[in-house]
């Protein structure tokens, strides 16, 4: 991984995660991610230290840009001992692309800019190209360990990595892989000290507990356990899962890899939706709309921030925010009639709450925040909880709390 | 950086940027960034590689809870060559702590999570300890390079890395660093070819050029320009930013740092502001709601995304939709009018477009976005764009191109 502009912290790093995902997809064993700047020697030292550990492939990304400070094919040509050549045919391709996207912006100087992209047209030889899906190729230089060289912008590795899949070269790179199974579990209201605690007395318990390898993690509010084991082992991961399922019935919200979200879509199938948003201002209803087809069952929303907007757009009655101010159960409740009214909604769903970092008093300090849903035909379900961290962990959470209850609204366990 | 977690791409790492920005504060020459699982084995390749580099400093962060796969104060010990000893006081503080957190979740043994935690009071010998934010202590252990440990989750990591930069041991170890100087303009509407040529050009006009270093990146649509010079240096720069200045005057719109999002909201003081987003769905919204102090400024906004919502909600002439389509500006100059009078606002914004996968026609592709910005006191201004990548892409472009084309109007260059 190049590009200084991740290392600078100025990007974050979107590859990474992608391709480690892929991998281990396709059962490959990710050891280390590296990241660096447009360095030579930096770039040089990982490629080298990378080697050393014994892998079957380096992957990286970035630094194939027009301009002067992108090198990594450069040094991964020297790196695997190969010179750089002009391709002609790269280079004819390259120049349509650009022709085109200049076609775009007609004050540039065409010309100019396709001297400046020929660089993009050097690989080293022998490499198997990946064609451009910006105007960067790719490349897979095969050896000990086989080069697989992508371009920085997530969308353009994406699908270029999938072409790299492709290639003889990274098949042969991947096929002593050992097969994996990975099964996931997600919980929501338990602490990471508490699974801990089941997870050491699984381990007397379960047959077979150290052949899983397994991974906690605290996300968004929620716990998720990812467990690798080898099909043989399947019986051993059985067992675990009971021991959760004994423990934690209530927590525990999917076995099977699906999201919240997922859920929450499946759930809303046939139903019709509405927000109304004080201090999450549009991130539920943009969480909701995440996925395509989302406008099958998602009818709007309102971000009441001010609480003239309450008032006036939700029909919250001014005097239950002056009775119990606008971070309270009531004002969530009818912010919810409001949303489901006005949309002609049959779910409707309210956060009202202080995100800080002003704003907290003694009896609702920053984190309180009030969530209600309503449905046109069940019973009202509300909850208050403070959630911990700053304004943004607030906002977020808050999306995620609301997900659940919307979860257990909806599958009649409010 | 160690955790699975964080390798497998099941959580996005924070703390790489977030450390990364403030060793460039510091004026902290930042070279490597590595990521690996909690393997005892392979965090160790990754301190030794890290020795082999001739830094000063090592930073790590994660492996710190109390689940037995999480041991990098463990490895770390070894790689320095210290004994791991068991703290008193520090096994006191976390007591505390774990017993109040505890008094949370009723349903847990507080005993078992108690000899659970008690595992991170164990500390190198002789280390400086960083009191735990959340339950995990960091510490800092001085040598060739001085290593500091600190936790993962972002929240307990950022406090803990200022206690630690106050060590003199870290104060020690980053003594001799160089004191750059960092400046960066940011531009809206250029391609990243069109500022590689402007640069080329610029390496034989501007005089002291070879001693900038520049790199530039493309982010959420916006070109990033970051230049990193000693101080004596400084004419290089100014005459640099001239170059730009000459070619792209109005692509420029930050060079003092501030982001799009600084100047919206300093452009808002005073006035009051209303959305009506279709295919962002609340993003907008949210985006503008992310600072501290924003409802001074935001009304709110409604999230019209059944053409419904847009008739009922933001008074849209049904005709209108049904002759120019729900993506057309027509009916986005109706939702940006309808937003100001609905929320009594003086500035009103509007998104409506064709996010996809699905939905796009033949005049009205995939990445078809129209906005429209109502001014009480001014015109409207009303565009059109075709914004690339998936769905995501889009509507998170979207918001982009909403706050230049705010900064437009409100700054009467619309």
């Amino acid at each position: 991984m190049t590009g200084t502009e991740v290392l600078t912290g100025r990007v974050a790093d979107r590859n990474g995660p992608y391709l480690a995902d892929r991998l281990l997809e396709l059962g490959v064993e990710l050891s280390h991610i590296t990241l660096c700047g447009d360095r030579p020697a930096d770039i040089e030292a990982q490629l080298r230290f990378l080697a050393d550990q014994d892998l079957d492939l380096i992957i990286t990304s970035g630094g194939l840009g027009p301009t002067a400070d992108d090198m990594t094919v450069e040094v991964v040509a020297r790196f695997c001992g190969r010179e750089l050549v002009l391709d002609p045919g790269l280079e004819a391709t390259i120049g349509d692309i650009v022709t085109r996207l200049m076609a775009r912006f007609p004050g540039v100087d065409a010309e100019a800019v396709l001297a400046a992209n020929r660089k993009q047209a050097l690989i080293p030889a022998g490499a198997v190209i990946l064609d451009p899906v910006g105007t960067a190729p790719g490349v897979v230089v095969e050896g000990h360990p086989t080069v697989v060289v992508l371009p920085g912008p997530p969308r353009e590795l994406q699908p270029m990595w999938q072409a790299a899949v492709a290639t003889d070269a990274v098949q042969a790179a991947i096929a002593g892989r050992t097969q994996y199974r990975q099964e996931t579990v997600r919980m929501f209201g338990l602490p990471e000290s508490g699974l801990a605690e089941t997870l050491r007395d699984a381990e007397g318990t379960v047959p077979g507990f150290d052949r899983l390898e397994i991974t906690t993690c605290l996300r968004r509010g929620e716990l998720e356990i990812v467990t690798r084991f080898e099909p043989q082992d399947e019986a051993a991961y059985t067992a675990l899962l009971e021991a959760l399922r004994d423990r934690h019935a209530r927590e525990i919200f999917s076995t099977d890899g699906a999201l919240i979200d997922d859920q929450i879509a499946e759930l809303l199938r046939g139903r019709r939706i509405a927000t109304a948003e004080s201090c999450t201002a549009g991130l539920l209803a943009a969480r909701l709309t995440e996925r395509p087809g989302s406008s099958a069952y998602v009818a709007g929303g309102v971000v009441a921030y001010a609480n003239a907007a309450k008032t006036d757009l939700l029909g919250v009655d001014a005097t239950l925010i002056d009775a119990h101010g606008a971070v309270s159960e009531p004002v969530a409740e009818a912010m919810a009639r409001g949303a489901l009214s006005r949309f002609g909604a049959d779910t409707a769903i309210a956060i009202t709450g202080v995100a800080g970092p002003g704003g907290g008093t003694e009896g609702k300090p920053v984190g309180t925040v009030c969530f209600s849903v309503a449905l046109a035909d069940g019973e009202p379900v509300t909850r208050t909880t403070t959630l911990p961290g700053n304004r943004s962990d607030v906002r977020e959470r808050s999306t995620t709390v609301a997900m659940h209850l919307l979860r257990r609204a909806l599958t009649g366990h409010g």
